[in-house]
């Protein structure tokens, strides 16, 4: 770049937010983001920070990987605690993150180590260290003035912590509160004493929960004694429900435990995928076993072998849309429990609906197609196509109030309704969709 | 209830958040709600209403049904604006909902007909009525008093929204900005002048990737002149992230639009999941032709047809895991777009050992199976099983492939990925799996 160019970039730069500044590095190839973030850094540090914190996960790996220990330590020294030890857990190799935690001041290092150790999934992984806490016995006009004195910018204030003198928290008040109340009242007299806390150990989802059911802006975080360590913010929680709704999606897809926010080794990605195929597998085996037990009847009729994925494949898709729907209408609170009978039977009467259009289509081409067949087979046309349809009917719907009675009974028995609607509900459905075929097709077509 | 116990429980109510109120609503039956509310309502009626916002939306529909339209109204004229109308949005019967807003004070009837008339999809229909907004002349003093004078307590105050004379919106100011600014200061001299903004008509899902890029507590809203006419608060935004997830995750699922956060008739409910399946039926009769096409194999080798289920049963599941997992990345910007080359690697050689494990596996099933059935047909246990094997790892690899390669295709499109995830991959590995089988068995076998 030009010396010039480079001035008019660097103007741009301080004027445009750091959350734009990140968004355009994926438009970027990784030597362009090097040299780009140079001039960001050589802008300003703590900008160059900011964007840092705001990167994409998956482009923040990459782009980890590249950038030279120094300037990353530079660059994290700078940043809030918690940003840096997201940071750092992002760099996947560890001998590296340990060599990086190593050259930092001592004050952050330590404070990095702390944060680094406690489980990135619990409200200590979480929580910021940046909040504004006083003692109960501060004054009004004593805690607006601290306000007024206070340097970090970081984070915006919402709440003013109260804690007593061993820095255990008792209270809370909004900043509204503390301007509206008389000037020399201490804390005490106009916190809310009953202030919803967890401890750094609170899993992430416990953490959202509250947030989201009490509408808060931030929850503060405690340690075993009851003292004041940090607070979560809410735009930290919009990351956990989105992760939960990712686990429920894999969950459901099958695809178990894979962590989409990291990057996995293929032997992890073998390890971890491979359980969950084994329902299905299990599944296969006994559907062949069935499709086996019934060989005098294929023999027979060559043909019904050619329906078997159609039913199969209709049997798992209004399957998987049941217990997709019943699945996530349980997670959001859809549902009242006393009325779970009326969701299951809904699912009955759509699935029978469902099976009836799409047998008669089914049966539509069956009969036709059978007719060119009729030199070398002995049932007639109609009866045939009849046999296909009355299936796909049965099928269909066995599959229907399956796919939601399974995530219902999981839902009771306490476990995770998002595991029913995956392999396992499919695999009963592949199993069963079977079974049915061919049953009907020797009672009707006499094999 | 004894006269003595419902003052015991009315103690109990008046020290209860409202959001544990309602909670308890799902462990009662629709009469106990109903004698529960009245306890709740005579208690406190702010209280009552603070509670039906909080109700989780299925039991809210349930109970809206039974309360009596009197009732209803007294309540709905103590809430909020953007809660009586998001409440009205739930009451099913559009002509009672008309009869009731004719019911209700001349003033909330027409602040609640107006936001009764957004989208509720849109920042309009999010948005609340209730925010701190002055004159841009105001001075930091003045600014301070009139926060101090303020009534209503309905939501937390986060920003102060400053708007010209002519009500337009020209900046915003944290308050911790207004506690630190000089008294005799003007808004106008410390606000900041660049005010992310929607308009009411802005869809909410861009409203929720604003406040999920910018970190936002609250949104201000605007109209058509740039008039502030509310407010998006961020736990309104994390019920849209949800309903997001939701919407993905039906995608995926092949129930396309069956909104869950309704209750839908069983005949929307067929309309809308009849299309979906229509790909995969397409599908099955696709299979169905390949099958016929090679019904002289079948002919010679009935046990062939045995393991058409597990052909297809472990090629969409690990396609449905792949793309589950490829398109919950894509949406959570996991990957580096220049490195997608490296993602689908990745899932080919996932599937190529899963599908090498797999094959193993039901090779020697198959081979021990047909060691018995070998007195009717032609082919050696071990050719058999070696075909059996290498049709598994064919038709695996191609579908983790496929899985991983139409999400990324549909994102470079934009088109929605999650949509790809659903029933068109499954159903093109579906044929393509039985096709794979077929056409590798008559190939080793020499059928």
């Amino acid at each position: 770049l030009r010396r010039n160019a480079t001035a008019q970039l660097q103007k741009i730069i301080s004027r445009t937010h750091p959350a734009d500044l990140a968004y355009t590095f994926s438009s970027l190839t990784p030597e362009q983001r090097q040299s780009f973030f140079r001039v960001i850094e050589h802008t300003d540090r703590e900008r160059a920070a900011e964007v840092l914190s705001e990167l994409e996960p998956g482009i923040l790996v990459r782009f980890l990987e590249e950038v030279e220990d120094r300037k990353l330590v530079d660059i994290l020294e700078v940043m809030p605690p918690d940003d840096t030890a997201d940071t750092l857990d992002l760099v996947r190799d560890e001998e590296r993150r340990d060599k990086i935690v190593a050259m930092m001041r001592t004050e952050s290092q330590a404070e990095t180590e702390s944060l680094l150790a406690f489980d990135p999934e619990s409200a200590g992984g979480l929580m910021s260290t940046d909040y504004f806490a006083l003692e109960q016995n501060t004054t009004a006009q004593e805690a607006l003035e601290q306000l007024q004195k206070e340097a970090g910018e970081a984070e915006v204030v919402f709440y003013l912590y109260v804690v007593s003198e061993h820095d255990t928290l008792v209270g809370v008040a909004s900043l509204r509160e503390l301007v509206r109340a008389e000037r020399n009242r201490p804390l005490k007299e106009f916190m809310i004493p009953d202030v919803i806390r967890v401890r750094v150990d609170t899993d992430q989802e416990e953490v959202a929960r509250l947030i989201a059911r009490y509408n808060l802006v931030a929850l503060p975080v405690v340690d075993d004694n009851n003292r004041l360590v940090g607070i979560v913010t809410v735009d930290d929680i919009i990351d956990v429900i989105r992760s939960e709704a990712t686990e429920d999606m894999l969950l459901m897809a099958g695809a178990g435990q894979e962590d989409v926010s990291r990057y996995n080794s293929v032997l992890f990605s073998f390890r971890t995928r491979w359980p969950w195929l084994f329902p299905s597998f299990l599944g296969g085996i006994l559907a062949m076993l069935v499709v086996f037990d019934y060989s005098h009847a294929l023999r027979e009729m060559i043909p019904l072998a050619a329906f078997i994925p159609v039913m199969i494949g209709m049997a798992g898709n209004i399957g998987t849309q049941s217990s997709a729907i019943v699945t996530r209408g349980l997670s959001l609170g859809k549902y009242d429990f006393v009325e779970l009978g009326r969701v299951v039977l809904k699912e009955l009467v759509v699935g029978t609906l469902l099976g009836v259009s799409y047998g008669v289509l089914v049966a539509a081409i069956a009969g036709t197609l059978f007719w060119q067949q009729d030199t070398y087979d002995s049932a007639s046309p109609l009866i045939f196509a009849g046999t296909i349809a009355a299936s796909l009917l049965a099928a269909m719907s066995v599959a229907a109030t399956l796919g939601s009675v399974v995530p219902i009974l999981f839902k009771k028995m306490n476990l995770d309704p998002a595991t029913a609607s995956g392999p396992l509900v499919i695999t009963a459905i592949d199993v069963l969709g079977v079974w049915i075929f061919l049953a009907i097709a020797v009672l009707m077509l006499g094999l």
